[in-house]
């Protein structure tokens, strides 16, 4: 074969015949992780959505369990977790092993083609450890728009890879670095549309941007980009929902095409657009 | 795209122009795994090297220590040991996430586009859970000569990658696997013969297969399948050697093209042929 092994063997590019194609980005937290039950579910109904996919998993609360039968100590400093060598030794293994391995098994029962990955396999994501300002954050790594080798990654998902990132990418230098899966998806998702019409889907706890925060039934179908602001100054969007869609938005405005905010048990709702919240331009 | 992600991007084929590429596959175990400057040495050399490659990886003495730091037994029966739910927790920790993430960080460093992988990841390698006849070994794969996917496996290396596999496999029921990494390398080894010229590399402790057991630079540079029964016989192959190379000659007589035995740290002489003891048919 007269393949160039650097140049990939798809020629993706920004303006090419790949850009239409649908590409749905999925990251899930703790409280689907967590719960073994809910993971088969939605693992379930993720397989079962179509067009190209790739999920994002952050880390539960397996990573505080295997530090407590370690004896590592999690280290906070303000309230806030610090990655010292030792937590990264025990993330490395919990995300990249433990967590990411077992969903990868469990998808491919289900027919789904899993690939489990870090963002240093395939040096699918490159990042900068965070710079110590006032806060040493430890082994954390930050991200941009260059971070994501779009063509290798491109290049799996057309072979038929559905890849399965963990929390965790490298500086490219050998270091392993833990990296907020919520950025992880949005930075995917966000360089990945310029080759794939790219979703992306947060599943959180709630069922969606709720319009009266005690009732779950009050979902807000759909946001548009201009309506943020009003929601905010009328106090609807609030609190932690005020990142979240910030974030969102921001993912919109750099060729994200729409952002849905909902539980992973509706997921199969997905296909109907009636899952969450959507968040457009 | 007009590709089909079920059919992958390439056609391999076993009597097509793939055939004549060489693709080196190359087992560590723990003697360099547990040394963190050999192991660094080591990849730098296979990353030099040229052409296709894959690298195994056994787990070393890491599995071990995670489990006595988190208080979990090694489950012996008659000194053999068992692969019970806390024991497959912790290699899935170990291999999967600690060790292989760790190499494949360092090889990215090092320039080679390393992606980490179990049998479960792309479906690559299916086993069986090994039948329970006078023992049960538990959570323990054992592979044949269907095992290996080797259409993904063969497409993921032609885009560039280089697939670093840690000792685990799956059922394809969403069971992970405890399997012998010497094993896996073979396997692949002879699977993947009909598309590579493919040469199966084992580093262990000695310089290769020495004629006298005692002198280290008594290395017999190649033996032929003919030669084997002659050196059985004169007792010069004897004790843990026998399997060894009862196991690279069946490789060699299922289509692998040659075998290496050596050690890790010379491994920069396997482009000259100098390189341990090379076994041919």
């Amino acid at each position: 074969m007269s393949l160039n092994p650097n140049s990939g063997a798809f020629s993706l590019s920004p303006s090419g015949e790949g850009r239409g194609e649908a590409l749905t980005i999925i990251k899930i937290g703790g409280n689907v992780i967590d719960n073994s039950e809910k993971l088969h579910e939605f693992l379930k109904s993720f397989t079962d959505l179509p067009g190209y996919k790739i999920l994002v998993h952050g880390g539960g609360k397996a990573a505080t369990k295997i530090s407590d039968e370690m004896g590592v100590q999690a280290k906070m400093v303000d309230g806030r977790r610090i990655t010292d060598i030792e937590t990264l030794r025990i993330v490395t293994m919990v995300y990249g092993g433990l967590i990411n391995k077992n969903i990868v098994a469990q998808m491919q029962a289900y027919g789904s083609n899993a690939i489990g990955l870090t963002g240093a396999d395939g040096n699918m994501i490159k990042a900068v450890k965070r710079p110590v300002k006032e806060m040493d954050f430890g082994f954390v790594g930050d991200l941009d728009e260059n971070s994501v080798n779009t063509k290798f990654l491109g290049n799996l998902i057309k072979i038929g890879a559905v890849p399965v990132f963990c929390a965790l990418t490298h500086d490219g230098d050998g270091q392993l670095l833990n990296t907020n899966a919520d950025t992880i998806a949005s930075v995917l998702a966000v360089s990945l549309s310029k080759y794939f019409e790219t979703s992306l889907v947060y599943c959180f706890e709630k069922k969606g941007v709720l319009a009266d925060v005690d009732d779950e039934s009050s979902v807000i179908g759909q946001i548009r980009s201009s309506e943020f602001d009003t929601l905010k100054d009328q106090g609807i969007i609030a609190g932690g929902m005020l990142p979240k869609l910030h974030n969102a938005f921001e993912a919109i405005n750099n060729g994200v095409k729409d952002v849905y905010i909902g539980k992973a048990d509706e997921l199969e709702l997905l296909t109907t657009q009636t899952f969450g919240t959507r968040l457009i331009q």
